[in-house]
């Protein structure tokens, strides 16, 4: 059965979560009917690289799927678009190899995360934190680079993730502002769930000066997921990349 | 009976445009519901400087509206944005003199047209038009020129327009590019239905090759609506400012 990978884009603002859940719109559920038809009615699971929560984008997703015939990729590239809903669009199409898999082969993601410092902005509501004040940027700065390195990421972790492995590595993180928009980057060998926007619920704290630039390493060394810490807002959240 | 210039933006996407209409879920119809509950549950009509159709954003819309009381500015301010839906967002209330109207006062006013010339972008779907392929933009900056001045734009305007007098001057206009960014601007001292979404349609027929550089000037000398224009979608279309 030939494997195709495929590179997508989402808004999540009308969506469950990317995860097939029953009687709710999900990204997967709306994949997998696109996929099946295509693939003359059989139904056909797509894996993805990793879950997103409700209310969070996709800039280049990753998922693959084995069809039992092959066809060539910018005919499923044009029949996925054709039969996908406006808010999931298919930017490319690859033949892949049995072993690919989209979520164990995978070797780092970045997410990134927007967040409007200025007026509030009725156009952007569902694709930026509408914080709507100032920030000490230089503090947060500061503070993201106590993120980098390996870490046991528990006390920034849902307690709903079961995964027992808590250890990530963040290879790079970011902070640039444009205009009114400050745009937070996190490139990691994986995250985990409510992760990122734990991280950026953090740093806002520090950028406001409810929380210290010490507190990041003092709440890591916790592996504690009581900790204090207020969860940014989905809308705000997009995964930008996932490398093989 | 106090009156109050009031600055505002919102997102066009969920609303059957600007004007009243019964049983519909329009900009006006909700900025009455709001404005009249501040004002002692009395009646009271909102008067923009202009519609605008269903899909048009704006960045910066002005309207007025007359209290039977005086209440401070900052008050109404945060008494509409509490009361108004998040697609809607007052930015400045001022008070004004009783000569002060948001549509005859109004001096000129910039809108602007967002354009996608690169992949389809799910979550900019209701914020640019997605157009997806590349447009010469030399030959549009070209054209865009021949708009300048004072013309009768009967050719660009909708036939649904029944105001007289379809003279206009464009003071400016301008395309720029960011990434894969197209922004049109243009500034008058006032717009007529459909025009400037006409005036981006032939450009972007200018940019394709469809049409070319000198019918702009032929089609506005025809001075006929029936002419063979490709009007741009709503999406893409924002209210910027309006002068007084």
């Amino acid at each position: 059965m030939p494997r195709y990978k495929i590179t997508f884009s989402y808004d999540g603002s009308n969506f469950h979560g990317y995860q097939v859940q029953p009687k709710l719109r999900t990204i997967q559920g709306e994949l997998e009917k696109a996929v099946s038809y295509l693939n003359r009615q059989v139904e056909t699971s797509v894996q993805s690289s990793g879950r997103t929560d409700g209310g969070v984008h996709a800039l280049a997703q990753v998922a693959h799927f084995d069809l039992s015939i092959e066809i060539p990729e910018y005919k499923i590239k044009e029949g996925l678009n054709t039969l996908l809903p406006n808010d999931i669009h298919i930017i490319k199409v690859e033949k892949a190899s049995d072993q690919f898999h989209a979520r164990f082969s995978s070797k780092k993601k970045e997410y990134i995360y927007k967040i409007n410092l200025g007026e509030y902005n009725p156009t952007m509501r569902n694709y930026e934190y509408q914080y709507g004040r100032e920030l000490d940027i230089l503090k947060m700065m500061e503070a993201i680079h106590f993120f980098e390195g390996t870490h046991d990421f528990t006390s920034f972790v849902s307690s709903e993730d079961m995964r027992e492995d808590k250890i990530r590595t963040i290879y790079k993180s970011s902070i640039k502002r444009n205009k009114d928009i400050l745009v937070i980057s996190f490139q990691a060998d994986g995250f985990m769930k409510y992760q990122v926007r734990n991280m950026v619920g953090i740093l806002i704290e520090i950028g406001n000066g409810k929380k210290e630039v010490s507190d990041v390493e003092r709440i890591l060394n916790l592996r504690n997921r009581k900790t204090s810490i207020k969860i940014a807002p989905a809308e705000g959240l997009y995964l930008k990349k996932v490398w093989y």
